[in-house]
């Protein structure tokens, strides 16, 4: 995906210093806790894996996640702030999002894991082009793949030339996780205004208008059209 | 524990090689597929945590017990054995126990790791005392506590404090899980001949006869109870 919402990220924090530290704080909680939930999630995944090695793929990857969690926790600490204190806000919208949509089988979680990721990947980028160019790099390093996304998209699109008949329903399961992670993600821009400021005043301070906001979310849906299609899945 | 069954360990395999290689791989094999187990179970108990900073205490502890998988996984490896194939067998009763005792809560999570780690611990370090130096040394590193056992025993312990009449239903979990255990100890000792015959064979080796079995059988009894006692329950 791309960042090109135009100009130079700042190199420094925006004007207002104690809104920008509550918005950073308010990001890396949430990065944070999202990295603790796809570790648990990926060991939970890891459980319906068809082979032994698939098993240990998955904890692999879950593995890599709780390292990025800790360079998280370790950051938030090394700003004087409890990491706990940072996730608290952010766990009742992401647990809602897991309980709501449990995988029920193996496809399912490697579908899960690669599209809801990829939107929290790419919505997280976005922001990223707002930060200083300390909290730009760790939520970058954060971000990177931790060799999900290729094996799920091995493992979905064998299963789907196996059996044609299982793209509906993987299909109406996508569809099902981006309302989810939608109507979850209002809850959170709704109840944290620092967050919410930080993409907007973020936005309107490199002059960039609510068509640019549009022009982010066009991109979020594009790339979730093209992670579909990959997927050998309609959107 | 203590190991104290007497003589120097041999720093060679004993003299059938063919049988000895058969019954490490056979080892191995298990604490991999074992250590597999207990990062998914301490993944899945994190759910349960009832803080987020006790959630990221589990994690990390599975990472921990992840870690030790990678490190028997590249011995086998090396022995040019597939890992998978070597994990094979054990995997029916390992997930046989864990099927009929799976947790109801975050305590009974804690006790099952505390006791059931504590007698499969007990029991490689034991059949270690039986293998050339380079296996045992490999055996006693991946056995090391990953800090689980001080977390288990400080939240039981907290917890029976609180509410004392909860220790009676731990106690009789403390009981289920070692039954569960004996059971498919049983049948994984009647499936696999070369790794009984390890054991007996091993002991035979370095004279020791069957009173000294049962000797060893106490000494892994006695310190479960000693570990029950720790918690707080009567075993």
């Amino acid at each position: 995906m791309t960042t090109d919402a135009g100009g130079e990220p700042p190199s420094d924090p925006p004007d207002d210093d104690a809104g920008y530290r509550l918005a950073v704080v308010d990001l890396l909680g949430a990065l944070a806790y999202g990295e603790l939930t796809a570790f648990e999630r990926l060991a939970d995944d890891a459980a319906f894996a068809p082979t032994v090695g698939d098993k240990a793929a998955l904890a692999a990857m879950a593995v890599a996640e709780y390292n990025h969690f800790a360079l998280l926790r370790t950051r938030l600490e090394d700003m004087g702030v409890s990491p706990e204190e940072a996730m608290d806000p952010f766990m009742p919208a992401l647990e809602a999002f897991h309980e709501r949509t449990a995988p029920s089988d193996w496809l399912e979680g490697l579908v899960k894991a690669y599209v809801g990721d990829g939107i929290a990947t790419d919505f997280y980028r976005e922001v990223s082009a707002y930060l200083d160019d300390s909290t730009r790099t760790l939520v970058l390093q954060v971000l990177e793949d931790t060799g999900h996304s290729r094996f799920a998209v091995d493992r979905v699109r064998a299963a789907i030339e196996a059996e044609p008949r299982i793209a509906g329903r993987l299909a109406l399961w996508g569809r099902r996780l981006v309302g989810e992670a939608l109507s979850q993600a209002q809850r959170v821009a709704a109840e944290r205004d620092a967050l919410a400021a930080l993409l907007v005043g973020g936005m309107a301070h490199r002059g960039a208008d609510l068509a640019e906001v549009g022009r982010m979310f066009a991109r979020l849906t594009d790339n979730h059209t093209k992670r579909m299609a990959t997927l050998g899945l309609s959107a």
